[in-house]
């Protein structure tokens, strides 16, 4: 049905000629077709009307024909369907007026109808297929509970999200009745992206490795595995967790088809940590589409070389940088396409 | 000589009774005595001032007699004696007016006379050691030549650094050069501190994280090994390196008495990792202080459990946050002492 499905066999395993590729953010920034809508419409207009997310979702596949399109909204969409406020401020990042950091604040905090307050979302999937017309999977995602935890607790982008983390330290119940709720919204959230025609869902934990191995088990994987669990028969499953190299081990076990990974492990240390079976995504440092488009080749190519052809997604570390160049971003793909192995 | 040795014995890796026990940053703004000598005095007056950076150097030790103190004064003195101009912005934190970004740029940064730059540094540890009276030993410090050059290039503090980054990636030569001179600067200025009577050095690499493994090695590491094989003679010498898991193995055949190690990397692999017998330091997550003192306690006492009482130097996993009550503090040091192996 879907007529590059390159994507979606690197997600069941099978041997492919080369590995598929995509890059996180690839409806960003750095698209002169993305700046013009973005000039006219604020950030979460954007989202919420999904003839503009589709038209952003489609327009990095149309420039450089990626083999997966990921379709635009943010991850603090969910929270907002939660009855929390959410703005996003210019060159500041998400801004929550009113931050959970009490009992009385988590009782204002819903688990919501999806379709009346995440309908928009669905809308974008629709018109996002029709304008893909089958030729590449749609990808769609969601944060995991902990990240969102972040965001609505400490209130705004932090270094090392101190108020979020103390809230779960000094108030662990209530932190947890949080993350549940957020689990909640986020299965029902993701039953109805994959209902509306996703092909494959990622979970994102940005924020994960800000915590020990052990607190990450109580605070964050807990909840990603009821994520995983409740989904996985429905949709293929890639959990990308940054900095989260401790826990490649559990997400190997988790029902997951593919794991994230970022620039800072080899690929051959991603490889024995997740025990040597499972599907890899990543893991370019964003920053290196600095350099030279011959250099990007070069690493990308010795990139796939480490990983391996098979069970393996070409992708970024984390999300591509707002000023990189066109042919820089360009060589990053072809370099993929041109694969061979030698 | 040092009547308190129980540090200088653990990076020698001899048995101990129990392991020493010092906080990154002790000094610092959890500290009723610091915070009143902060509202008299800026923070560069407090670094270029003997009588304020000893008195802060010994206040810690007065309230919770650590096994070691460290001279209070800051990484960025280094590019400013080179002749970067660094200011402390209130709330926003180190901000370098003229950033070096290009060749020109580079030729006015200067390798300085230490004596004639850095001569209060030494005029602070001089005074520091009659404070102490032999009580405990005094480590001195030095950022990494990549984590200095992310500061000067950057200008600022940042998430990801990417504008220093950026030059790496597109002038690696500029880059080298600039690493170069930092690493020159920091040799010599080790070297007078150890002369002014520090009992040990640690490095910082606090954005060491931010790199690729092979990257690390380029743009990092070579630079820490200089200055270990330069140093390493005249005194022990403690590495850590924020986020630099993958490089404990390379840390660890350095010739470093020690490393330093983050919490986001279980005890257990932190010694598989960097082979089973170099002395680490760590690992406490600083956002744990939060919780109750006897939650603290609990985990302290697993937490050398598992590091063994044996080469091993107690320690957080980054520097004390501003606002931890001073009795969490006081459980963290206290459950060190109190340590009996069960």
């Amino acid at each position: 049905m879907i007529k590059n499905d390159l994507f979606l066999r690197a997600l069941k395993g099978e041997t492919v000629s080369r590995p598929p590729v995509w890059m996180m953010r690839q409806a960003g920034r750095y698209l002169p077709e993305f700046m013009e809508i973005r000039e006219k419409y604020d950030f979460f207009t954007r989202c919420q009307t999904p003839e503009l997310a589709s038209e952003i979702t489609v327009q990095p596949i149309r420039r450089y024909g990626m083999d997966a399109a990921i379709l635009f909204s943010d991850i603090l969409v969910v929270p907002q369907a939660m009855n929390i406020e959410v703005q996003m401020k210019a060159g500041k990042g998400p801004w929550v007026p009113n931050p959970i950091r009490n009992t009385k604040d988590l009782e204002r905090v819903i688990v919501p109808d999806i379709d009346e307050s995440l309908g928009y979302v669905m809308d974008a999937i629709t018109m996002t297929k029709e304008k893909l017309q089958d030729e590449v999977p749609l990808i769609g995602f969601a944060g995991s509970p902990w990240t969102i935890l972040c965001y609505v607790v400490e209130g705004e982008g932090s270094k090392n999200f101190a108020k979020a983390k103390q809230l779960c330290f000094s108030q662990p119940e209530l932190a947890h009745a949080l993350l549940q709720k957020i689990t909640d919204t986020t299965i029902s959230y993701l039953k109805a992206k994959i209902k509306a025609g996703v092909n494959a869902i990622q979970l994102f934990d940005s924020w994960g490795g800000l915590l020990s191995p052990e607190d990450y088990q109580t605070f964050s994987w807990q909840y990603l595995q009821q994520i995983i669990d409740a989904i996985k028969n429905e949709s293929p499953v890639i959990v990308f967790g940054k900095g989260c190299w401790y826990a490649l081990d559990t997400m190997a076990k988790s029902g997951a088809s593919a794991i994230g990974v970022d620039w800072t492990i080899t690929p051959q240390m991603a490889r024995k940590l997740s025990g040597n079976n499972i599907t890899l995504q990543g893991n370019f440092d964003p920053t290196r589409l600095y350099s030279s488009p011959a250099t990007i080749k070069q690493m990308v190519k010795e990139m796939i070389d480490a990983f391996g052809k098979d069970k393996y997604i070409v992708n970024l570390g984390h999300g591509i940088l707002p000023n990189i160049p066109l042919e820089n971003a360009a060589a990053f793909i072809e370099a993929v396409k041109e694969y061979k192995v030698d």
